[in-house]
């Protein structure tokens, strides 16, 4: 059973029904009283992350990973606490001098200061991150409209890419794996475009599980469905050049998940702001498809317009 | 190393300095801006409880160990996240239910809701809880003065009683049993005691490690010692037996943690009020010491006026 399955199953009951929280479906509480977005992220040692070889690598992709869910609700994450299980072996001297280099650099890429968290032994390694941070409104989940247009910033598929090169599975030159695992690991999140988001965007969510799990998240509660043009999905230079070389099915790679990039939808009357924004903030933001009313089925078309079979539904952290 | 001594060698420097904001060296940030209160904290099976066979039960100690901290600063938790780290064996389904029940009835026990979390997968159990609460100031760490007397509320020791006896380490009767493990399991938080408290307390902290070490956290940044009664330091009638029937240290119980009390230090003028506050709310609280200068060394007087060495400092969760 997924995660969200049961967490609607046993827990959502356990939630306040108000108005100005969001329900246990976001991956973002908001308190509309007090203005104050939370987001809490767990990242499990083989999990959520191969090992903890590199720590100066996956602390910042935990980090990276947890305020990308505040970021692409369109506010700018404020501070963040860290609870670290782990025992002497992931927390030397040497491994925490690497983590507290990291945390410095994210804190100033991004803004933010750690607040506290706790430390506790398990022989187990995981960390979990609250991030927290204040706006007047959130873009909310299940508020797309029909004929929207369905929107991605960057590129998506090269951090699949890198976990598959990490893992041994993919065999690649030197440069394009430092490539893929780089993207992996330091995930660009779209900070600059969160606030202008909030005026654009009537839905978005970050692309943590794949695409496809992702989109059908965003509108999960809505009875609608999506039209998805798979040769406008963003890739990049490098990923094309290792499914031509792998001979992969493209769809394979961008189905999966931390991508980090951001999903929204919009009305069509937007298109022009969105191009002016990302040519000013320098982003890709690339249209893939349109919300469409449910007397149709979800669909994905190919080049040729031939619908694509969907089997690959993402990637989701299940018990 | 200890968690404390880990995080202030390594992470305090990544936390903004401010006027508003407590460090690293307290249980609890408060952003005083924005009036917010945040406690974070990690449960690992085996470590923090001995294991899952009664979820119901764990579930509930981990909510109230997690408010606890908040409520001793003065300040009334509002809501709260859980992530859960887990297997299929931990989260079946009639382990969800006996979660969902006991969640729902801490929630109307301490008028607070669950607003999100994670759920992911691990070969190892443990609970991450985010709680939060709002208010205008905080008690804060590391303000006790010269002269001030030592409180605590409840009785301690009953809790560290209830862990030996569910691990088999102390035999007594069954009634004695079910006694101690349901102080282990649930104990009692002095909620209503907690808003009164701002204008009483100078400064206070929840025993969770144990009175020792507790009470040195609590003044750890002050040049300050302490004078501690023993005789003074309240113990159930039923742990007088215990340690009749097992001629125990008493201060080898009290040194322990769990008990979820709330020691604070309060000038001398107070114990008026204190007093008056106590039988109005039908809560027990001790006067157990006095704060005093670092001219002399901390102490621990027995009922004769004894000094005794003091062995055991308390539990603390290390790496």
């Amino acid at each position: 059973m997924h995660e969200f399955q049961l967490i609607k199953k046993y827990l959502s009951q356990l939630s306040k029904k108000n108005k100005g929280s969001l329900n246990l479906n976001d991956d973002v509480f908001f308190d509309k009283s007090k203005k104050l977005a939370i987001s809490v992220d767990t990242y499990v040692e083989g999990v959520h992350f191969v090992n903890f070889k590199k720590p100066e690598l996956v602390i910042k992709k935990i980090i990276r990973s947890s305020i990308s869910d505040i970021i692409c609700k369109g506010i700018r994450p404020k501070y963040y606490f860290i609870s670290a299980s782990g025992n002497k072996k992931s927390f030397t001297s040497s491994n925490l001098i690497k983590i507290s280099k990291s945390l410095k650099q994210e804190q100033n890429k991004y803004n933010i200061f750690l607040c506290g968290g706790d430390t506790v032994y398990s022989n187990k390694l995981s960390f979990t991150i609250t991030s927290i941070g204040f706006s007047q409104k959130i873009i909310p989940r299940n508020n797309a409209k029909i004929n929207d247009d369905i929107y991605v910033t960057g590129n998506l598929g090269d951090s699949f890419a890198g976990l598959n090169i990490i893992k041994k599975k993919i065999h690649t030159s030197n440069l394009l794996s430092k490539y893929f695992i780089s993207k992996y690991y330091l995930p660009k999140l779209n900070l600059n475009l969160s606030t202008k988001l909030m005026s654009i965007a009537n839905t978005s969510i970050d692309i943590s599980d794949g695409l496809i799990a992702d989109l059908e998240k965003l509108i999960n509660k809505q009875k609608f469905s999506y039209k998805l043009n798979l040769n406008s999905v963003p890739i990049s230079k490098n990923l094309k050049k290792l499914l031509i070389q792998k001979k992969l099915n493209k769809i394979s790679f961008i189905s999966q998940g931390d991508d980090y990039q951001i999903l929204f939808t919009a009305n069509s009357s937007k298109s022009g702001i969105i191009h002016k924004s990302a040519k000013s903030l320098g982003i890709k933001i690339s249209k893939i498809g349109k919300i469409c009313s449910n007397r149709q089925k979800s669909q994905i078309i190919d080049k040729k317009g031939n619908k694509i079979a969907i089997k690959i539904k993402g990637y989701s952290h299940s018990f």
